[in-house]
């Protein structure tokens, strides 16, 4: 409908749109809307994360992929939707708070969207909730190896007032992944800490 | 106390102010405080939506009245939580998320504070969390019938940062009804898809 | 690391923060900060409110001390954590919402930061939530004693989207506790009329 295309600052070109929300896992699911651009011949043209998260400390996800053609636009869901599975291998939650680490070797459109990634850079994000925890993770992941921050957010500035601190990191391949493990481990050892162990949300990949 | 007056930018000749607050709701208290100032000798000065819902992916609302007189002020106080009752009818939640629809013929000067409504016309509200289902009924209803989309609020944008798309419309009360609802059939149907039966908070009205 | 400093606005000359985060209790947590930084040789360099509580209707709060000695960030933090547990006391809290009150005699650089406090002087901070308990128990501290409003934060202004209204107030010591003595009680007198009987986190001190 043009009224809302218009709304949502939608190019008229796209006649199709696909979009997916979730309560939970704002950055798992940009980080599968990234493999789905790869994938398909579709934008990414919204990306919104809400307060939401059911009563977590962190992020809901809207994403909206434009097409036009009906078929990518579709896929784009589908494939984001399977990708999220894995990429929440990588959260660890527990009733104090939660840590999360994602790598690509190469980013695409939605990173650069959602956390100004350069395409087809190496790419890495570290969260941690509460907010110092992600801090203590930021702090090791930058001392450990050779990478750049990309994006810092914190609860008044880049959050949707979340109790998190968010850092993206690039770098070389290798860099980018040694301070990921060491931020988790880190992470994890602060989390466990504070009460029960830290579960993650699928199988962890980043080991 | 005109310091807090002059804090909560109160005109003076206002010496009575009633208020209310609700830790879910947002909608469904600004229509009932519209059928409040259409009874009173009121005039809403705030509206403010909290980031709320009691963990759930909305909204709470905090309503002010002010009033020359005091027995108007509580009047209108007193109104406006009835008619929430009756509102919370076509307010559906589950596990998921949940929809809403409202309907007036005619809005007045709390839904022209809330949502810009134009006084005098009939008017709807429209909302579903998370977001994309809100988006989904939006879609459904522009193409229902000839209305217009008074405002399109998402999780960045005319949100307290919920996890909603919300939008009001205004046209010919029966082409806003028509679009209410085909956006209630389609919105029950997808909440319905993602696991329990969404219930009434009350008594449904748009049938 | 100087990139993190960067990104954390903090002066070089710091070479040791502390610091810490809480999914509770906000102004606990400034009120506690504040004792830490008249007792340490250390600067409140950012205080953070995230809307987090654990699904309540308040505030996170991440507070980070920079000191140029290590040992002076530790105390702060192990200064703020043992009084924040002191500070819970004068938090009630029950299904319905929450209230609290605060007092100093002697706001310190925390409160400064954190809540535009004057150095020095007496200083009180009243919360209630939802909102329109924090109104009546603003409305009722400033009618008692011979106060002034140093900041009024409600849901859309001063918070992070939560559910509150929150006031600090000034003026002789005498006045402020006198008025959050009052304010206490009428917040107390309406969250109890909600349901159940709103408990104290700790032990009481206003009283």
């Amino acid at each position: 409908d043009p009224q809302l295309h218009e709304y949502m600052k939608l190019d008229k070109k796209y006649r199709s749109i696909g979009f997916l929300s979730a309560r939970t896992g704002g950055a798992p699911h940009v980080m599968a809307a990234d493999e789905a651009v790869k994938a398909t011949n579709t934008e990414v043209v919204s990306i919104e994360m809400a307060r939401d998260t059911k009563g977590g400390a962190g992020h809901g996800a809207t994403i909206i992929f434009a097409a036009e053609d009906v078929s990518d636009a579709r896929r784009a869901v589908e494939i984001t939707l399977e990708a999220v599975e894995k990429n929440f291998g990588n959260v660890y939650s527990s009733d104090a708070g939660h840590i999360e680490l994602h790598y690509t070797a190469r980013a695409s459109m939605a990173l650069e969207k959602g956390f100004n990634a350069l395409v087809g850079k190496s790419f890495g994000i570290i969260v941690g909730a509460p907010a110092a925890i992600g801090l203590v993770m930021a702090d090791t992941a930058v001392k450990t190896a050779n990478v750049d921050v990309v994006t810092y957010a914190s609860p008044n500035n880049g959050t949707a007032r979340s109790n998190e601190i968010i850092i993206s990191i690039t770098g070389d391949s290798g860099a980018v992944k040694q301070s990921l493990l060491a931020a988790q481990e880190v992470g994890l050892s602060v989390l466990s800490s504070m009460g029960e162990i830290p579960k993650s949300g699928s199988t962890p990949t980043l080991i």
